[in-house]
This record gives structure tokens, sequence and C-alpha cells, in this order.
């Protein structure tokens, strides 16, 4: 554990000029992402820095949507999908609170109006796309000009996993080593994959009970098997990049799969237990792995909820479209040609 | 671990006389026991030397009888619940090698029927009651005389929590140190705790896919988390003791259930993933979690298969029988008078 020098005020201010100058609006889009290997575990956290690396894939479409504008009443306000939240809930609460870390004390008050098009806190992460849209939105209202690691490195103090959302496509978050966290950022890989599929299986949509920051504590400080989470997630890592760069889809959905269950065995392994499944989330990893024992190469992850993931490849979408109705599928690499010019598409071996 | 010098029939043979004696017939009765701190993972098969010390609470009348008795067809004879098995069948297979390391090729054609009154293979440990009555009953029918702690590391042999089975109440099997393993046996704990109930929740009775044995493998072979197993069952077996010793029954079932799901999610970690539970079995797990948050002291653990073992005391069975219908409830002490008369009585600090 590191000492705890530094407050997010103090690293936000160090790249802050001295007097902001708003535009007249901003907006900002992050997609929301999936962890092949997941961040589970602070190391610190009042700034997110995390126990070990992670690496994810961005989801495209799916995400968040900000905008940022003067507020004419002289009032913060804080707009969700359309409906003014009271500043006092915990929602608004998060979202001002980081804003001050930006205005300083000083007046600048704003409407804040965010828009998810995934479902709220139902293991989608939309906190991640949220403050990453969110620190978006903002360099561009204050003209800040922020470079993305640093806007990443920002994300990340507002949620750790939103460091992963102000990039497309496949994303490594490094864990870092300073005490001010600024080396702990996210950065996007040069890879795009084409075939590959992302598939939402929306057990449910409910908000779960135990949010995933406190899940995170009491595994650190009560799952004695969490002591072998780090080395296990260091491993994980290594193997997805090979993976990556061997085009081997099998062993991306092989290690992703191992990862996401070895991240809930030590949830399931704390105490109280920690079980964000349900029991349809049972029925649907028994439904995964029907279908691979019968040669269908689909995988799963799951994130601190109940919902699962699917991971394939183009060529079984029809198949697990029918197989789980009301699928949502999504292809990460489909606007790719967004991305890098110096991108390797990936090639599977035939 | 240790090197593989000594067989099974090695072992045996020291503890045989020169010359077998049989008599007409020979029963014994073992009762199944429930772990309340796990056996997972060995660190020799052959012998089945287990990682870790382990200590369950026996299940009264609930387990497996056994007779012996000479095969008039000269041919050996098995019968499982009143059934004649194929000789070739696994059953079958397993109890006439085990007979065999006392026979050592002798001809004493045998018929060993064995009746459990629990459900087999269905996570209720019928092979533990099993190895334990034919190992009793071996004993009696060639008038080995043996002791029992002689007789809980033959039956280890067999199948390991088979060694806790050999003894009533609560049981410890020490993991032991030496590489003939007759140091891995279990003992009896004088304590008797008659307010005690162990509740089996049936979720399912079919044959689980993955037998212990193989899972085991699986887990110590594949699943980085197994790593910290050892550390947290010896920890878990100290805590135990201790609640024993302060009559602490919360602490009990916290401690039990907190083990169980501890070594459900090495087995989640494992690759391919092992999951022993079914829909069912959340649902049960939730049910609980709701009781208990609801003040219904009340706590489960759970083997290798999809049932849950409920851990109550007795003013919370009625309770407890209207909300598992079903539910088949032992006092594992209902005939404490004919245990050792040493035996100290847990009163709980009311």
């Amino acid at each position: 554990m590191l000492t705890e020098n530094f407050t997010k005020a103090d690293i936000v201010a160090r790249y802050l000029p001295e007097k902001l100058i708003a535009t007249d609006q901003a907006e900002a889009f992050a997609p929301s992402n999936i962890a092949l290997c997941k961040y589970w575990g602070k190391r610190q956290s009042e700034l997110n820095l995390p126990v070990n690396s992670s690496l994810s894939i961005s989801l495209a479409h799916l995400g968040t949507r900000t905008q940022i504008r003067p507020s004419q009443t002289g009032e913060d306000q804080v707009v969700l999908n359309g409906q003014l939240l009271p500043v006092e809930s915990s929602f608004a609460c998060k979202v001002i609170s980081f804003v001050d870390l930006f205005r300083r004390g000083r007046s600048y008050p704003l409407i804040v109006d965010t828009r998810n098009n995934i479902p709220t806190a139902a293991g989608l992460a939309s906190s991640a796309s949220g403050f990453a849209a969110l620190t978006q939105a903002i360099n561009q209202y204050f003209q800040l000009q922020l470079p993305d690691a640093v806007l990443s490195a920002f994300a990340r103090m507002g949620s750790g996993s939103a460091s992963r959302s102000i990039y497309s496509g496949f994303v490594e978050w490094r864990m870092g080593l300073q005490e001010d966290g600024m080396d702990s950022h996210a950065y996007p890989l040069d890879i795009i994959w084409p075939d590959l599929r992302v598939g939402l299986v929306k057990v449910s949509t409910a908000v779960k009970a135990v949010d995933s920051r406190s899940g995170m504590k009491r595994t650190v400080e009560t799952a004695s098997l969490y002591q072998s989470w780090p080395a296990q997630a260091a491993q994980d890592l290594e193997k997805i990049h090979q993976a990556l760069s061997d085009g081997n889809f099998s062993e991306l959905g092989a290690v992703a799969e191992h990862n996401a269950m070895s991240m809930h065995a030590t949830m399931i392994a704390s105490w109280p237990p920690l079980l964000y499944w349900q029991p349809d989330s049972v029925v649907a990893m028994q439904k995964i792995w029907a279908l691979r024992e019968a040669g269908v190469e689909v995988y799963f992850t799951m994130d601190a909820g109940p919902n699962l993931k699917l991971l394939f490849q183009e060529k079984n979408q029809a198949l697990l479209e029918t197989e789980f109705p009301g699928l949502e599928v999504v292809a990460p690499f489909e606007a790719s040609e967004s991305l890098n010019s110096s991108t390797t598409t990936v090639k599977e071996p035939s």
C-alpha cells in the first residue's frame, strides 16, 4: 500500500491553466468497455490505483454521451437519461465532485447532461464510459487540450475502468508505479479484429446490491484466495497479448473466461460471500459450456454483476442469436477505418 | 509432492496376520460426514494423502451399512442397494480392488452387500461412508481387530474423506507427514453439541458430471487461486476448534460457510471451470442469506455437488423446515449417550 500523499485535486491542478476559459458547449462520447483481463483490487483507493494491469475491448457505439453547458440558474444541474437528478443523489454528487476538481472553487455553474445507451449499474460498466465521457467533455469545455494519456489517468480517478474507455478497440490499462498515479493510465493497442463479436446476455438489469468499489474492498480484505490473484492477472495479460498477436481466438476466449471466473472466485471466497450471479447466470453459463462441448467456439466474461458477455466470431453470430434470444451483439471494429492508420488487422489462421 | 514409494497393498500387508481367518458373516455401519473444513487437494494420489487437514461432523443414522459373507458361486458379487452390479461396473471394481488389498491373491470369494440411505454420488459423500463401512466390515470378517486409527488410514486409501466416517460426532482428519500415510488418519473430538442440526437441501440427486477425484486434480493443476487454499484451510481449522471450545455457533457456521465457498471458488477458478452448482443451488444460497439478514442464524456448507447442507440450532428447526420443504434434518448427537464418556457437552453462552 502506498502512502496517500496525493489528492485528486492536487494532481489535476498541475495540468490546469491559471484561468479556465469555458466554451459555450461541449459534448463527448465514450464507449463502454469489457475487460478480458479484469481490474479487481486497488492498491490505493483515493486515486483508484489498481493491484494489477488490465486489458479490455471497447464496445463501439454502446456507451455514454455527455454534454456540458452553462447553467442559467447559477446552480449545477445533473441530467441522466433526460431526467434532472436531485443534487444530493449519489450519481449527481459523484459528477459534481469530479467537475469540482477542475473548477477549483471558482463559479462555473454547469449543466451536465448524460445519456447512456446501456443499462445503468447492471454490470455493463456505465461508470467507465460515464467518467471517460465526462473527462473528455470537461477537457473540451474548458479548452484544456490535454493528451489522451492524461485524460485516461483523470478518468481513472473517477472510476478505475474509465481509464480504458478513453479509447476504442483493444485497450491496456497499465497499473503504473508512481505514487501520484500519472503512469497508471490506458493506451490503445494497434490491433483490429473485424471478425470479433461481443454479445450481451442480459440476465438482470436491476441495480446490484453491492457496488464494485465495496465488492473490491471486501474481497481484498477478507478473501485469502485473493492473494493469488495479482500473479494470475499478470500471467493472463501476457497470454492475451500473445493470443492477440497470434490471432488465436480460442486462446483469447479461454483466457478471458478463465480470468473472469477467477475474479468471481475471489468474490465468492470473500466474507460474507459476494455472489453477483443470479440463478439465470448459471443457466447461461451451462448453456455456453454445452455449446462449446458441441463444437461452437463461444466464451464468456462477466463483471461485478449477473450478466454475461459472450465472445465469439462473426460466423457464429446467427446461431448465438437463436440460442440467446434478445442477445445484443456488438462488432467492436465496425468503424475501424477511424482507428490509427498504423493498426494491424488480425488475420486468423485458417 | 512425496515420492510414491509405497503402494496400498504394501501398507495393508504390514497389518495382516500370516493367514486370514474368515467368519461366517460381518456387518458394519458407517455414517456419512459433512466437512466443516474441507478436504480439497491431494499431495499424493495413490494413498489419498491430503494437502490440508479437515474437520467434519458425522451424520448419525445417515450412511452406509455393509455386509460381507462368503460367495457360494466362487465369484465375487457386489450388491448395491439390493441390486447385483456387473463386476466390471466402476463401483464393483473399486470395492473388489479394495478387498483385494486384504486377500492378497488368496481365494476368498465374497458377497459385499452395501446399502446407502443417502443418495449415491449426489454430493452427499456416499463414498466416505461406503469405504468406512467396508473397511470395518473387512476388519470384522477377517477378525483383524485393528485399532480405529488404522482402520481410518485404510479407509482413507479407499476415499480420502472415508477416514472421517470411521467415527461419530466431530472428527478431525490430520493430514500427517509420513510417506506411508499411516499418520494421516482421523480421530474423534470429545465434544458433543446436542443442539446442532444439519439440514440436507436436495437440489439434485443426479450423478455429478465430474467426480471429486478428477475435480480435485483439475483444481490443483489449473487454478492459480488454489495456491492460497492450504493456508486458508489451516486457519479455518483453528477457528473451528476455537468455535467448538467456545460453543460459539455463529462462528462455527460462518467459518464453515466461508471455507466451503472458498473451496468452490478454487473449483470455479479452474480451467475448464468446474461449477458443481445448479441454478437452484444459487436460489437456495440467496434464501439462506436473506434469512440471515432477517436475523435467522443459519449457515450452509457444500461439497463437490449441487446440494446444500444447512447448519443451524434446534430452535430454528421448525422455521427452516417450512422455508425448505423436504429438508432432511439430522441431529448428529441424537444417540450421544453412546459416545465416549469423557466427552464434553457444549453449552452455548445464553
